[in-house]
């Protein structure tokens, strides 16, 4: 066993603010449940808060992690490992999707560098460059992947003091969904071939090359599986790491997250490894096409907002979802209640 | 037969600048196809407008049409004819759903009294005080649905006149969910208890009651179902004849429509009827927990963007979808290509 990474205990939401928020929801103008699921989402924010009705969402920052998989030299995927440090600049130059999606949504791109196989410039949080081919050797030290972890913790800690009211956690590594494909598969018992996806598009030989290398990997993972930082060294990346760190302090700091698809997905699932009960802090975006994804939503029971059929990353799921999040607070804040309009209850039977 | 309403014919969305935009697609900063859903609505617009890439959705026009429904009296709704005019108050003070969705996603809302049961103020189209109990009597003579068809067309044209870029069609009115689900019905040719839904929130007692009103105002709409004039008469009322002619001109009009749930679905199958081929103008933003809105998604062969289990009307599913379609628009309008961004293609295999 290695040394872990302590995290603050997770205490959930407050369920106080929940109640009164759906209890709200029974006095506003509109039948009471009728707007579905945006009335859970809305009292889950409320939870989250700890205020009902909740206050605006007005900074919503959406941080993506990027870093290069020493295993995207096995080919598996349909792009090279260059065009990581070329997406970083297209981030920082606002020209990528989840940079269009976030101006949509009222959300800020921050980028950040934890393992780029390349020099992008200012990279505080940098930990080295690439990881290990997962297939054959260790992604990471065990001090790298406390050094990621912590990355994360301290990102959370500088955005929710500058404010921050929701978090999205987004990723960019070419590689990075096989990193994320054999996570999954170690944390729910899965064989190799219900994980591999298409990831950015891969055909039928990168698709065998993908398979193999997650078996290998697998092989490697499972004797550490039930040790979350053994894990992340062996088959994860700085990257993911850090996002395992986010998503974990972001419960503890009680600031409410929407979840991206497979790789903070991956992230996810041992961010609840480190620090138990975050999950109630995350909401899931949206469902990527990415098969590992749905296992990943199944384990942590966790119901997507959209489901698209997208699967670019970036946080651009989460993202496309934020319109509702913004929308069922604003129901909760703004919505006059019967009693205000005047208006008549129901019929007596 | 009676007279039908005339509408100019509907020629389809502009199929080269749909493929221009999907090519597009597949020349931005990311995976072709890895925005799914996303790209397809993109590609929608850009049809719809004649240009890739297509321009900003700047006017966002959602018209709620309000009216009452005799059949009402019969007990089929958890709520008073009264609200209908309440809410008509409430939309106009800004305090109902459709009101924050709507600035929420950066639309504005115009009402339409077209046959409320009470003096809601100015109505330069209302075509009556409510309708006649269609399990027993028409609804409207032939007069008021073609002076109602009118309305709905004047108003696409006032709206696009002005400016609109997109629209969408709510409804408000008690009673309602039960006119719309023997439209279905007739028109799908499913039985009465196929379509019943909870409509407001009715319980065991109302259900019955709604049940036994389709099944009876059923059996009056089968011999006209073929007469989309007749129809309308026999079972439908003002408002819905008004959405009708509404979903019609848009499509005449070349400007793309955001449906909503039940009531605008059941016009929207009328609307096919009356100008075939309108469909190709309409996204579905939703899916309604109404059993009838599947059927009407089905028949129009439209798969939503949305599926929140919402059933408020109003336009709340259309409304709450429109983030994605403005989402959509900017991605091809603001995304880098490869080449602006100086990024590697796929690897060769």
């Amino acid at each position: 066993m290695t040394d872990t990474v302590e995290f603050d205990t997770v205490t959930p939401p407050d369920e106080e603010s929940r109640q009164a928020a759906l209890a709200r929801h029974g006095q506003l103008t509109k039948p009471p449940g009728s707007l579905g699921r945006l009335e859970r989402l809305g009292a889950w924010v409320a939870a989250c808060q700890g205020q009902c009705p909740p206050r605006p969402l007005d900074r919503i920052r959406i941080v993506v992690f990027a870093g290069d998989h020493g295993v995207a030299a096995r080919g598996v995927s349909a792009y090279p490992s260059e065009v990581t440090a070329q997406m970083v600049a297209n981030f920082r130059a606002g020209g990528a999707a989840i940079n269009v999606l976030a101006a949509s949504a009222g959300g800020e791109v921050r980028v950040v560098d934890m393992s780029v196989d390349a020099d992008t410039g200012e990279a505080p949080y940098k930990v080295r460059r690439s990881s290990g081919s997962i297939d054959v050797e260790d992604a990471l030290t065990e001090e790298e992947v406390l050094a990621a972890v912590a990355a994360g913790r301290s990102i959370v800690d500088e955005e929710v003091d500058g404010g921050a009211d929701l978090l999205v956690a987004g990723d960019m590594g070419i590689g990075d969904t096989t990193a994320s494909a054999v996570l999954v598969a170690a944390l729910t018992g899965t064989e190799p071939v219900a994980v591999v996806g298409r990831g950015t598009g891969i055909d039928d030989r990168a698709w065998m090359r993908k398979t193999a290398a997650i078996r290998d990997a697998l092989r490697r993972a499972k004797p550490v599986s039930a040790d979350p930082v053994a894990l992340l060294r062996t088959v994860a990346g700085a990257d993911i790491a850090a996002m395992a760190g986010f998503l974990a302090q972001a419960a503890v700091r009680r600031t409410p997250v929407v979840l991206d698809g497979v790789v903070t997905g991956a992230a996810a699932l041992v961010a609840e490894e480190l620090a138990p009960g975050a999950r109630a802090w995350w909401v899931a975006g949206h469902r990527s096409t990415e098969p590992a994804h749905s296992l990943v939503l199944e384990q942590l029971d966790l119901e997507p907002l959209l489901d698209l059929g997208m699967r670019l990353g970036e946080g651009t799921g989460a993202t496309a979802a934020i319109p509702l999040v913004s929308m069922s607070v604003r129901v909760l804040a703004e919505m006059a209640t019967f009693e205000d309009a005047g208006i008549s209850g129901p019929a007596a039977d």
